[in-house]
């Protein structure tokens, strides 16, 4: 039986996006990264080596910037590319992706604009990978670091800033270059370091552009229902009967899996490869692949390792909608919905059957981060969401990550250490020099930035785009509004350059 | 025999300043706090309650903000007083001092000027208390606290920073003040302290007084003799010959040390109490005195405890260069030197003998600090300082670091982690509403900003200022240039409130 893609794609994806899943409704939060990545990243290398050349090297990085227990250090991978780098006597600029969580020849190879940008800057291009990430692995081996909530224990966002300013002030200091200005970019998760490395360490790199950088999405500070109800909207907009359609398939697929065989039922239904333990976990399923689409919602055929249509959630609904045989049974509300899923999940139509998540438990690094700062509260409206309606718990949360990790999780900390709940006047009058860029059809956008705050602190919003779109490189495909956000950001770029030049010739009266 | 002064004298300025000794030449760095400090710390409280009214309160601190072991939380006192504060309502101000390298209780009753400023700013006070200090001490008591390396890990600048964000925060959401202002006040390391809060935590608090905060004092951003020889000019400004006494004092010492009874008989001329076990042990003991008169030499008499003259160096001085029967031996420096160190040690002339530093390897907090993150590297000239001339010797630093407390320092840590080496153009373009005050008498200035930075980074210099003297209580006696120092720093904080307030009311149309 051929290897289902499902496991394939859902690894894709989830090394673009910051993802989500449950296990439970009421504890939703997001999912572990697959671990059978090995086969995968090969193939992907190639292309990778194809497509953009660099140099792989590694930092003797702290494990723990913040304490002096006497702890091992750790070989922090980083990808390098000088070809066009003007040199530290020039001041040439240094552009610094900070990695987020996955491997980090994942992020360069889907982040074309930085490497599309490095020649006409003089750039350098430097892609350092996340710790607990990749290669990037403290006590020598992903089975030790991930071992329990020990070793797990520095993997944090703030270690990973710390890693990034340490990286990089040492590696200016070896190029004599402690001059050179250094700009962030990140998407995603990445896109959230980069905005905060930016309020953390402002002598450390003179402006970030943050795609998709949803540093809003804490505690209350956007609406809880806010995620789910733009993938909701993304339907609605495309179709309102593919969004009635779906809204009310979560209660047939219960009814259905309550009945007896109605597993087997279900099971037969959607194609999967073996048997089904819960209709839950059909529906997580599901909602994985609504939540994913909204992100990748891209106005062009995606073509990485597999492909997907231009704006794929109209072909969703397409299949969804289409009723030849509707007896009112019910059976072919879930038909239509497993044609419509195909499309995310099998657009190649190689699939012979599907399995889900065969691991929804499986120690992973964003799952850690979500049990221990990175948590992002969400809930599902009853009306307004097309998915079952649930409240977050925070009780329920926190039961979950402690039997997970042994960890309680700080919901509150985040906003504490980087600020968010007066983010407005905060960043008018502290902050500086960040783009937030986003598609409002990216659910994540809901937690970002939308509003310009300063002259300097700006929001690049398109209607149409989606998760980090910008920072994919260019295609012939490009609507006009990616084209100019794309132009905008090299404005904004440059400009930071251009003023940090002048400040340094008035100093040191070049 | 009565308890000698000199103990309780080290500990009274050691509380007030980052005291500096060296038990080699080779590796100067900051002496250990006293530790018999139970039964003067009684003593003072009665002065503060006289003085200043607060409440004690204890807040269950994280100890580890950065990463997730599973550490016990511990608890850490703070002084409060709400008897001025406007309340929630009408935004009231609070006033947050950021509490440094010893008891609380002793900043609070040295910080008059905080005080004295509340109740015309309608703000509250509150004076919390740095993590392995005083009372707040991790694992339960100093004695498990300061056990070995791995429970003083959490003793950092940045795990600090984290405690006050943490604290405020609690506090403002319990008095719904989440929209008070507040603003940092600091002297010395706690100056250094409410800087870079203001740089870290933008969001927590608007503006910080810094006085006499050293925040260039690292690497090779000042220039390594400064602090010695800014002690130096302190007294060949008041009397050429004293500077020439104290610099050839040295080798005189030394000589005499290596004659038979030399070590006795030195232990005479300077009325120490017990044996004295090498010269060097002698020359710290004066180093220490010189370097602190710089540090305090106030414009009028100091009182608390113990009484000092004002201009204490010009007494100092008198004493030196008063040489009725100079015989050309030499013993009449050693005289001189000792009636000069004894206008610092005893002016009061209630001290029969003298005690040397009894625990010069002491485990203490601040060392612990400066062989970890708090590396200040310090030289002395050959020809400017009228100390013996040594070099900073990285090497032997770490070793000793080692040999203490096996632990390794951390030199570069501070800059990459605060910045420092760009820092005009790095606060003039991402730093706000900073007021570094410093008295250029003050060694510690040399490592403190002393130009305007920006608009709203600024300085304020007194010529005849000395360690953070505008943080105290406002005297009769008070200069006029010292007047107006505290009125600019008066009228900028309002600035600050008031532009506060202005953002508010168009935010949210108060």
């Amino acid at each position: 039986m051929a290897k289902p893609f499902s496991d394939s794609l859902a690894f894709l994806f989830s090394l673009l996006i910051i993802c989500l899943l449950s296990s439970t409704p009421e504890s939703r939060r997001p999912p572990p990264f697959p671990s059978k990545s090995s086969r995968l990243l090969k193939t992907q290398n190639i292309l990778v080596q194809l497509k953009y050349t660099y140099e792989t090297r590694y930092f003797h990085q702290t494990l723990d910037h913040f304490s002096f227990n006497d702890l091992p250090k750790f070989q922090q991978r980083y990808l390098i590319n000088s070809d066009h780098w003007v040199g530290p006597n020039r001041l040439g600029p240094i552009f610094l992706y900070c990695g987020n969580e996955g491997d980090i020849e994942w992020f360069a190879v889907n982040t074309g604009f930085v490497w599309e940008l490095a020649p006409s800057f003089g750039a350098m291009v430097v892609f350092p990978e996340h710790r607990y990430y990749g290669e990037s692995m403290p006590y020598g081996s992903q089975k030790e670091a991930y071992k329990n909530a020990s070793t797990l224990a520095y993997l944090t966002a703030e270690q990973a800033l710390a890693d990034y300013a340490l990286l990089i002030t040492d590696l200016k200091r070896n190029l004599s270059a402690e001059a050179s200005p250094v700009i962030l970019f990140g998407g995603s998760y990445g896109g959230m370091l980069a905005a905060w490395m930016r309020l953390k360490y402002p002598h450390i790199a003179i402006g970030a552009l943050a795609s998709s950088a949803p540093i809003l999405q804490f505690e209350d500070i956007v609406p809880l229902d806010t995620f789910y109800d733009i993938v909701s909207n993304d339907f609605k907009r495309e179709s309102r009967s593919c969004f009635d359609t779906i809204k009310k398939s979560w209660n047939i697929i219960n009814s259905v899996g309550q009945k007896a065989n109605g597993l087997d039922h279900l099971a037969k239904t959607f194609h999967l490869c073996g048997k089904l333990n819960s209709s839950e976990d059909l529906s997580d399923w599901l909602d994985s692949a609504y939540s994913y689409l909204a992100m990748v919602d891209y106005p062009y055929p995606t073509q990485f390792l597999m492909p997907l249509p231009a704006y794929p959630i109209k072909e969703v609904c397409k299949e969804i909608d289409y009723s030849p045989d509707d007896d009112g049974s019910g059976s072919s509300v879930l038909e239509r919905i497993f044609k419509g899923v195909s499309v995310y999940y099998n657009y190649t139509g190689k699939a012979d059957c599907f399995q889900l998540d065969d691991d929804p438990h499986g120690m992973n690094g964003w799952n850690w981060q979500a049990c221990t700062e990175m948590v992002m509260p969400m809930s599902s409206d009853r009306d307004s969401s097309m998915f079952p309606e649930w409240e977050y718990n925070s009780t329920s949360y926190a039961e979950e990550c402690w039997n997970q990790f042994r960890v309680i999780p700080r919901p509150t900390w985040i906003t504490t250490e980087f600020g968010g709940h007066d983010y407005k006047s905060v960043l008018k009058k502290f902050g500086s020099n960040i783009i937030f860029s986003n598609g409002l059809l990216d659910p994540w956008s809901g937690g970002s930035v939308l509003e310009n705050v300063s002259e300097s602190v700006v929001a690049l919003v398109t209607e149409k785009g989606a998760h980090h779109l910008d920072l994919r490189a260019a295609t012939g495909d490009d609507p006009d509004w990616l084209v100019k956000q794309r132009e905008s950001e090299v404005e904004i770029i440059q400009a930071w350059i251009h003023d940090y030049y002048d400040k340094k010739k008035t100093l040191f009266n070049m």
